[in-house]
């Protein structure tokens, strides 16, 4: 891991800085937010997807630096060009174990990246945050319908259900993997933001949040295997993210969400020294209005590519169009100008 | 039940306005459609819900009664504050049998809200309308699924599905309730408006008509029982509404829909004087593009959450950013301006 | 059919023109965005229907062409006024075999109707373009669940699943149909717009593609069937079209999205002159990424009425409002002052 010296050394030097993330997942929401804030960007890319981006004349980078493989970031040349990383969902698993050594300045905290990687710290963050969750059965205890999960995010390709420990042997063996209980209920993806400089928004010890929006992932396919099944088949569930759609919460759930997004947020700080921007602690509602989280994104999410130009809770804090690509770009924006940007990037 | 005379003579000493709501459902977006149109707002709160609505700084009340329970509504302040009350879905739960004896002027028409109440006065609205509904049938002549609905809106908490008269007798008994037959086909929640002294919109005998917005509501379990059930599940289907999500109808079912609204606009007038500004007819399409509505919400719906910035529909009428709190705050301003106040307030 | 020539002669002798069609389908969001556009529109419509659309007043159209039956469009009054038509699906449906002889300038190539009419063509197209589409299977290859399509859109009314060849000679029969694999997958209906004359956008050979946005349709019963399996009801499964909700792809997926219209636009100008303008595929994203399309419409889909102030990728190429209405209204009078009007106009 580089230090927080080493990276606190090199931002002292930068006289001005630039948003850098990879060509995918929020890339372009993220793109336009810093244009928004008047900002300039650099897309890290493929030779074969640089055509794509530049055609979205409004939403794609300043600059391009073409790479082979995006495990290789361009570390020197980010530097030269005063990059800060922007670490979004593709940007984390692309770079893998490499990420903590990046020698490039990150917005938000590397730390976090290492709790929300392994599912076991992860579900020790929530709980130390006394959050409810699925219950995490071992293997031999699967009595019915369950949920295996395999690490790393990539947008939930491979998750299965077993229905008992035989079919949990043949199917997923000895490999790493955290068996969840199902759980019936509706999911709700809020979009939080931290921000230790801002003072709007709902207070915490360290700081102020905000809730900028709320998907549902559209799954394949767990989403339409209704009709599947209608239609006599008997198809594998799956859950693939395809995209997201928008929702918006029953108003007398807010509270709680609010106090969910407080304690994942403080409760960073005591394990990690805390996460900064946006994350997204991705829920399950019951029928009696129970809030189960089964997981934490500690960075940008897709499902804010929902609301480029804010949504239906952005509207609550800000008169402006305020997509979480800009809200970030904004945030930079301002700690760089109150000389506090060390403070929410490493 | 207070007397319009009463409320008249109120509203005849009132020099301004204020709008009044408790802080839950859908009070975020009437607190700033409010602010949108200059009008100032009182947030009634219980003390630990205070803070969450003081962090939407842009969308918060002007100002807070604290109260220790909704059920006792601040008159005396809420007249000397000279405010008008917006009755949403949660303020006519809470008020309960209060509601028609509050001191307080109230924005529409308070009959509504006891024909409203009643699932029995509610179908007899609707069939006078000629609106088409689910069959409403006896215990004793349920022969397949059918849905038992309890009093009070609730958010769909507590709805259920029994399969015959002894599965009734078995979950429901002698509780209250209305037994409705269960339709296959798609919900849709048009949100309509209501104006005597608007010129646009669509004709109807004693004003104009507005569609707002259309929502699908999420509900638990219900929207996502096929997962369960192919997780190898037997979960009970409920209807707790979690949250609302987008949708547009079909173009040339606007005709239907309008007439919906229109008929049972019209009829609300024979019957208890009229209803007056936001109101929703909860419907079901058929694969046939029959449209059967089985609810009537004689107020606004939190469904018009989605739509803080106005809908897909409100463009049709307005240039502006028009949501249901804005357009009932306008009604109100308009209605104040041309002295014309107590026409839809009582 | 018409000739182009006709065509050309008629459009050289507008001094200006108007955009006309049938109100239905999109006419609202076509209406409108021609408003915005600074073009006068004419709505075709029956008696019993110019009510409702003039109770939109700010969407309405500047002027009305009362019929009896959509089957007659008014030609020569057409003429008269300089109108260009907009070929969306009602029109589409309701003009019929009429609508190649039709005297009038329509917006795009109506020999793409041909290709869209004929579902033989159509897949004969997506093969061309080397799109994966679902099997074709003849009656009596039918093994498992199939679905059954009869031609013309007709908003998905009447297809059905088949479960065995008996099952289809039973409930099918002579009838002309198209028998398709069922495929396990979300669906995604992506929004394209070609223009020849554009400069933003992605590259085709022929000019420029614009990702206008993407929906998801909702039908009925299909879309809500688990409820209905789940009350214990066996219903059969119907895919009438009732709406349309929003939807964005997962980034990752807009390479091989804007590929697929790519080649679609460029194999529309090998087989028939070109296709122009808003155009859809239909497709399904199975859960290991592959995209299927299973259908064409070779004009604007009702899933644009979902973004009538633009979409979460519009926003990509417009820093306005765009919608595909206002779209092909700005593409019409860019194309009139560069009188290149002929190219994209028969």
């Amino acid at each position: 891991m580089v230090t927080k010296d080493k990276i606190d050394a090199i931002l002292a030097d930068y006289k001005d800085f630039k948003i850098a993330t990879i060509c995918s997942h929020s890339s372009l929401q993220i793109f336009r937010g810093a244009r928004q804030e008047g900002i300039k960007t650099i897309g890290i890319v493929k030779a074969d997807k640089k055509e794509l981006y530049e055609s979205f004349t409004h939403a794609k980078p300043d600059e391009f630096i073409v790479v082979d493989d995006y495990s290789q970031i361009p570390e020197k040349e980010l530097l030269e060009k005063n990059a800060i990383i922007i670490p979004h969902g593709s940007f984390v698993e692309y770079s893998g174990e490499n990420f903590e050594k990046l020698n490039v300045p990150i917005y938000g905290n590397r730390n976090s990246v290492i709790w929300e990687r392994s599912r076991k710290k992860m579900f020790e963050w929530l709980h130390k945050a006394k959050i409810k969750t699925p219950k995490v059965i071992k293997p031999d205890e699967i009595t019915g319908p369950a949920l295996v999960k395999f690490p790393g995010a990539k947008g939930g390709r491979g998750y299965m259900i077993v229905s008992s420990y035989e079919d949990f042997q043949l199917r997923v063996g000895d490999r790493e993997c955290m068996v969840q209980e199902f759980l019936v209920g509706v999911r709700a993806y809020p979009h939080f933001f931290f921000s230790p400089i801002s003072d709007s928004g709902y207070k915490t010890k360290q700081g102020r949040l905000e809730l900028m929006g709320v998907d549902r992932r559209v799954e394949s396919s767990a989403d339409e295997i209704a009709r599947a099944v209608s239609a006599g088949m008997k198809p594998t569930m799956s859950f693939t993210v395809i995209g997201n759609e928008p929702m918006v919460l029953r108003e007398s759930l807010l509270g709680e969400y609010m106090e969910i997004g407080k304690r994942v947020s403080e409760t960073s700080f005591d394990l990690f020294g805390g996460m900064f921007g946006p994350f997204c602690v991705e829920t399950i509602v019951t029928e009696d209005l129970e809030i189960y989280a089964f997981e934490i994104s500690a960075r940008i999410v897709a499902g804010t590519n929902v609301y480029p130009d804010g949504s239906q809770y952005s509207l609550f804090y800000y008169d402006e169009p305020m997509s979480v690509g800009r809200r970030l770009a904004r945030e930079l924006k301002v700690a760089f100008k109150k000389k506090r940007l060390s403070e929410i990037v490493y």
